[in-house]
């Protein structure tokens, strides 16, 4: 990846831009380019985020930046991912699009989740893919009440809940027989995991609702931001989740398309190899 | 439901409204009450439709009056509907909130689909609940492309596809593992029915897009709008299908609630007996 | 295929082997090749039938085959199918491995469909794969009752019910959300097509049970056998279903594997592409 | 509890039987009624094993007794169980048929799984419901190979695997999507628990293969038996999952259908309210 970020950055320096590194990487890299920043200082001064690596750094460095509006792109080392369009070896031409204003903004929602107790918020967390509250180490199904815009929707005994946007529908909440849901898609679906009814079904719903889970005694739990934060839920604790301000916007590159994406990654609604 | 329309009607009159009963209604009814007239007519004068009946009722009244944005409440003979909200012993109290103007106005998004053959349209229907391409009367699987907005997204072999609004996502899509998607999301479910390949999963797009979806040769189908209305493909004809202008405005009494609506109708998440 | 007929009779008959070939094809061929013989004589005389052709043409010939006992072997002109184990370039090499003991025969159950009317049987049909009762040419929902063994198990109401063997496990009912079933599992899959309760779920039960299936007035349906015979239901018949007497062989050449059958065949849990 | 066992105990003794009541459960009633004794003796001694609890009760003491071939009969203080068929109310009466003769004993198969770890065998559990391998404390997704009778089915990145019983299918399974089986039907379903490919299915084989699940490097896990015992996976850990030998015999007094459980304990294909 060294490599690849001294190449980038070399890049951009004769396109006459100036590059900040983020500080954590830039520290591993021991200074080999650009000026080191912390995700604030990117946020305030980059006009662009160019993310090197896979969608799990996607997801870290949108949950730093989205509150910033600094409009991200993804360069996979490897494979491609959900939201990392350019491989390594087009990098460069694809920067050049960039720069060159050859590109496709696309906004995505983020949602915060905010943790009750007794009244105070003791964590909270933005999250770009989902908010995810399930069972916690003692691995035992759990048991919470659902409301959405402070109406009762049901009470529920399961593995745990996925709270998901488009951007994560096809992540996790998918894996859980959730809704591809496009990021066109004003929803959020809310998909249980394991649910002990057969009549449960995921719900989508309006983007602009706020969703709390309130974990019934004497059950615990974890919540968790994109996989990647988390927080252990005390009986009676109430996840709230709404939307975040602002958004993310993603730069697609000329010829990104969304169905393709879900035919490359998912082989979704592929033919068997008989048809 | 004679005596039901002769009550409402005498009841109407005396609060001082002029009531218009549809013409075929009327007939049936030998004119025991109200001035005939036709949907057109209803749609030009009424400021507020009464529909007397079931679900069926509603869709048959929605796809006639949508256009003309004449609101609709739907009153239930037997068991309440997902868009019948009023119970015939309710019906008085229930109609005198709405002239009290104690009711809440939902919009709900209507489809219209075209079949093209040869690049002229040969039919078109309206859909309230969804626009289903299916075998038909041969029985046979079909075979067709997909393509939103002008792009393709799948060929598949299956019983057929359902282009489902949120209005028509708790009927015929949700028995074919359909998304459940709240009125208040402005999208559309692509529900495959019976697919030829196990990664097929619906999928929730924007309801401003456009959606063909071609017949492959030498299959013939059927297309049905909200399985009221019905023309028959051939090979090579294309379903276009489309946000129709406008919206059916619903109006629901004091205490309505969507959620409730899903659990009592669907006893969608329902706890089993021994929890 | 004639080429392959004869390129195969050929090779029996150096091999000392007598042939016969089915008569209706065996008018196709002209007489090229072999004695025309019925399949009422094919399972009096033959030791083991070749079938040349696609899962269409084992499922055929095994309802006309099974009850002789005599064992099938399928090849393949184009791709290799759910049973048709043996590729069209492969062919002299696989039977000649069959002709010398390399081989492993596999027992495939058969259901028996009658259809009762007013007490009597009035069309019967074997069943390789599965026996369909879906609506008819109305193509309106229908509703049935679902005995097992005499004891009553659900009302519903749907656009049909498959029952399915193991073998028919990966066909039609799969792609309704039926379960996969190896052929060694003595069940039968009971799945329903679109069914109008969210708590429906096939269930799989004990081969050796009777399942009688009774249409409810006024419902008109079509019950199919393996998709290839069919009569036409009147409100009151009841389909009776109960396992064949006797049973298919199949053999399958060396290296046959289930497993990598579902997983080239389905993609069967195939990783995608970016794992 | 207590009443119901000094109820039942002296009401045995007044039909001439001789009573032992489970060493733990006797020290907690501090021996108000029978002999104290394990469930070895219990399993040497016993004609008949009375449960008085609910399912969780049944699958220990199934556990325990299996291998004596002791038969069962589950009594529920609340509402009925999935195995425990007779109600507090009704306990006397019913255990008097039993004592009649009057009941349908039914075989249940129990599975075993053991660990091997470095070709040794490190710990092992019996399960009448279930087999679950799943992440452990540190909740990530897991990645193993499966092969069944040692041949290669899949690798799998997911939540984890069920193996699960006809018994256990309508239990945990049965909330992962996995296929509800008979208990007549000789199989074993093996579940996903929310797979990473959208073509994942469940597989139901023959109860006699020997399953066996290898845990990727690095990946950790924990293994369950009926949710009630559980075992610390390292990477490289084998699961091998195979029938126990023996199996549990249930009582089931006049009366009991197996589909009216199903229909009453998960309201199973239960029509909504408006039909």
């Amino acid at each position: 990846m060294a490599n690849s970020i001294v190449e980038l950055s070399t890049f951009l320096h004769r396109r006459g831009c100036t590059t900040l590194v983020e500080q954590a990487t830039a520290a591993a890299l021991e200074g080999a380019c650009g000026s080191p920043a912390s995700y604030a200082e990117i946020g305030r001064r980059a006009d662009l985020a160019v993310v090197l690596g896979g969608d799990g750094s996607m997801l870290n460095a949108a949950r730093h930046l989205a509150e910033h509006g600094v409009p991200l792109v993804g360069i996979n080392q490897g494979r491609l991912g959900f939201m990392t369009d350019i491989s390594r070896q087009d990098m460069l031409r694809r920067i050049d699009d960039l720069l060159e204003g050859r590109y496709r903004p696309e906004r995505r929602s983020l949602m915060l989740a905010r943790i009750l107790r007794d009244g105070a918020c003791v964590f909270q967390t933005p999250a770009l893919n989902d908010v995810v509250v399930s069972k916690g180490e003692v691995g035992r199904m759990i048991e919470f009440e659902l409301r959405i815009d402070d109406e009762f929707v049901y009470n529920q005994r399961s593995d745990g809940l996925i709270v998901s946007t488009p951007t994560g529908s096809t992540a996790y909440a998918l894996s859980a027989n959730g809704p591809i849901l496009h990021p066109a898609v004003a929803g959020i679906a809310i998909v249980p995991l394991c649910p002990h009814t057969l009549s449960a079904r995921p719900v989508t719903i309006c983007d602009d609702s706020v969703i709390e889970i309130t974990l019934a005694h004497p059950h615990e739990a974890r919540v968790r931001g994109d996989g990647q934060t988390h927080f252990d839920l005390r009986p009676g604790d109430c996840v709230r989740v709404s939307r975040a301000p602002g958004a993310l916007v993603l730069l697609h590159p000329p010829g990104y398309s969304y169905f393709a994406m879900l035919r490359e990654k998912l082989r979704w609604s592929e033919a068997p190899s008989n048809q």
